[in-house]
C-alpha cells in the first residue's frame, strides 16, 4: 500500500531545507538548497520543486505526497502569505502557501519558521507533555514561538510572536526591519559576528583578512580556543538574552524556554551567561522557576517537523470537514 | 425570592473597593474603604467584612451572598494566594482567598486586579467579542491582562502579564520588587509623580510646597492649565508607556489595547503621546492595526465587573461538577 507523506519546507535566510514526514513524524529523505537572493519568489520555488523531483524519484513506489507544510520567516498562518519579509529580497506581501500549491498541485499550509519549530518540540522534541513555553530560534535572525494554554498564539492577525523585533536597546544597532535595537541585531548569528568585529575594533585589534568569512561557528571556535574577544562576545550575547527573555516571562509565565538553531549549539559558552542573566533579571515571583533548555530536536530537522506536523494536523481538519 | 449576589472586591495599593454584584453584571452597590498598610491581611479583611456587613443590612430581605470574588495586585489565581506583593506590608505568600472564605463562610476566589479588570472588560465592557486584546491598569503601578484566543492568560504558574515589571530601562529607576527600570516606575500615577518632580529639579524650578499632595491629578491641572512641566511629564510617561506597548504587541499581537485606571482619565494629555511613540515603534506588519483604547467601563467598577464575572464563573462550573 502507498503510504502518504508531507513534503515540509523550512525556508531560511540562507539555506532551504525540505524533506518527506511520515505521519508518525518519520523523516523519510531530507536534503536542503541555497535559498539565493531573488527578488522573486516563484524562482527559489521552482528550484525546491525540481530537487523535490529529484529526490521523490526513488520513493514513488512506496509513497505519495498528500500536502506541504512551509515554514518561513514573517510567515503568515491566516492568509497563507509572507508579509515584508526583511531577510529576503521579496517585496510586500507574498502569497507563498499558493505559489507552492499552484506549482505542485498539492494542498499547502504557511506557518513562521519559529512557530513550525515550536510545534515540533511541543509533538516530538523536549517540550512534550508542556502546555506553556517559549521556543527561540537563533539563526540569522531570531525567531519565537508561543505556547500557552497548549496552542501556539497567533494573535489577531496571524503574527503573535515576535520577539526578535522587540526593541532591547533604544536607538542599538539598525534593524533590516527599518527600526533601532532590535533583538535578533545582538542575539542571532549575525548579531554576534557584528559584537565580535565591534569587540575587536574597540581593542584596536587588527581585524582577520576576509570579515565576511567570521560567523558563529568562527566565533565559537575562536573562543575555544581561548580568545577572549570571542569569548567575551558570547558573554555579552548571552547576557542581552537573559535579560530579554526575563521580560519575556513577565508576560506569558513559561515553564520553560527552548533555545534552538546555530547559536544554542555552543553550549555552555551562550547558555552559562544567558542563565545568570536571567535569573538576575526576573521577577522575584519567577525565580528557579522557569527552566532554559536546548531543544530536543536536531537542528537540521525540527523545524521540518514543525512545518510537516501544522500540514498534518490541516490535512485531518479538511478530512473531518468533508 | 431571594436574589443571589457576589460580593467582589479590588484591593488596591490606597483603596479597597467592594460591591454586590448580580448574575447580569449590575453592581446593586458599591463602596470603598482605606487599605491601609497593615502587615496584617486579616486586619484588612476584618475591616472589609465590618463595611459589607454594614453595606448589605437593608439588601438582606431581596438578596444573599453566595461567593466572594477578589481581585489584588500578585494574586495568583491557581493558589489562591497573594505571593511577594511590591504593594502592601503583607510579607511572602497570604493566603488570601482562604482568608476571605473563613472570615465570610463563603467560597472565595482570587485572581490578579489586572486580569480581573481585563475580564470585565471582556464581558461587560468595550471588549466584548473581542479574542486578542491587553488591558493595562495604570494605578499605583501598572497591571496588565493579557486576552488570547478568547482566554485569559494566566501561565504555567499563574503569574502570566506582569508587564509592568518588565524592565524598560536597564539601570533606571528603583522598583519596589528590588530590581531597576521597571515599567510601572514610569508609566503610573507614582511613575509620573516622580517624573515630574525630576524635571522641575533639572530645570531649577521651585517644587511646591507639599510635595506628597502631589498626585497624576494635579500634574494632569497643572498640564491643563499650561503647565510646561507638568504637560513634558504627561509627554514623556506616554512616549515609554507607547514604547513599551509596542514592544507588547510584537509578543501576542492583540486586535486592541485598552488603557484603564487614573491616568487613562486625562484623556488626549497621554494618549496623544502614547499613540504617537506606538505607531513610531511598530514593526511594519502591525503599524495601523493595533487600537489603543480606553476602557469601556467606569474606572470604580470595572475591577469589580471583573472580580465578580470569576466568581460567576467559578460558581457555574463547580455547580455543574456536582
Amino acid at each position: 500500500m502507498i503510504k502518504p507523506l508531507i513534503l515540509a519546507v523550512d525556508i531560511g535566510g540562507t539555506k532551504t531545507a525540505f524533506g518527506f514526514v511520515s505521519e508518525e513524524g518519520k523523516i523519510i529523505h531530507h536534503d536542503h538548497i541555497d535559498t539565493g537572493q531573488s527578488a522573486d519568489p516563484s524562482e527559489l520555488i521552482g528550484r525546491i520543486n525540481q530537487a523535490v523531483e529529484e529526490a521523490f524519484e526513488s520513493l514513488r513506489k512506496e509513497y505519495s505526497l498528500v500536502g506541504i507544510g512551509i515554514g518561513a520567516p514573517d510567515a503568515n498562518y491566516f492568509n497563507g502569505t509572507v508579509d515584508f519579509a526583511v531577510n529576503f529580497k521579496w517585496k510586500g506581501v507574498i502569497p507563498l502557501a499558493k505559489l507552492f500549491s499552484e506549482s505542485f498541485h498539492l494542498p499547502a499550509v504557511l506557518t513562521n519558521d519559529a512557530n513550525a519549530a515550536a510545534l515540533g518540540e511541543m509533538y516530538f522534541g523536549a517540550a512534550k507533555g508542556m502546555k506553556d513555553f517559549i521556543l527561540i530560534t537563533l539563526g540569522t535572525g531570531l525567531g519565537s514561538g508561543i505556547v500557552a494554554n497548549g496552542k501556539l498564539l497567533y494573535g489577531h492577525t496571524g503574527f503573535a510572536g515576535e520577539l526578535g523585533h522587540t526593541i532591547i536597546i533604544q536607538h542599538g544597532r539598525m534593524c533590516k526591519c527599518g527600526r533601532k535595537g532590535c533583538l535578533e541585531q545582538y542575539c542571532s548569528s549575525t548579531g554576534i559576528v557584528k559584537t565580535y568585529l565591534e569587540i575587536l575594533k574597540n581593542d584596536g585589534k587588527e581585524l582577520p583578512e576576509n570579515i565576511y568569512d567570521i560567523d558563529s561557528r568562527y566565533i565559537y571556535e575562536k573562543a575555544m580556543g581561548g580568545d577572549p574577544a570571542a569569548f567575551y562576545a558570547f558573554n555579552y550575547t548571552g547576557e542581552l538574552l537573559g535579560f530579554a527573555l526575563a521580560n519575556a516571562v513577565a508576560f506569558s509565565d513559561p515553564e520553560a524556554i527552548f533555545l534552538f538553531g546555530g547559536l544554542a549549539q555552543a553550549e555552555e559558552l551562550l547558555f552559562n551567561p544567558v542563565n545568570i542573566s536571567f535569573e538576575k533579571n526576573l521577577l522575584e515571583i519567577y525565580k528557579n522557576k522557569v527552566k532554559i533548555l536546548p531543544s530536543g530536536l536536531a537542528a537540521s530537522t525540527a523545524a521540518l517537523l514543525g512545518a510537516a506536523s501544522v500540514a498534518w494536523d490541516e490535512r485531518k481538519k479538511t478530512i473531518s470537514d468533508v
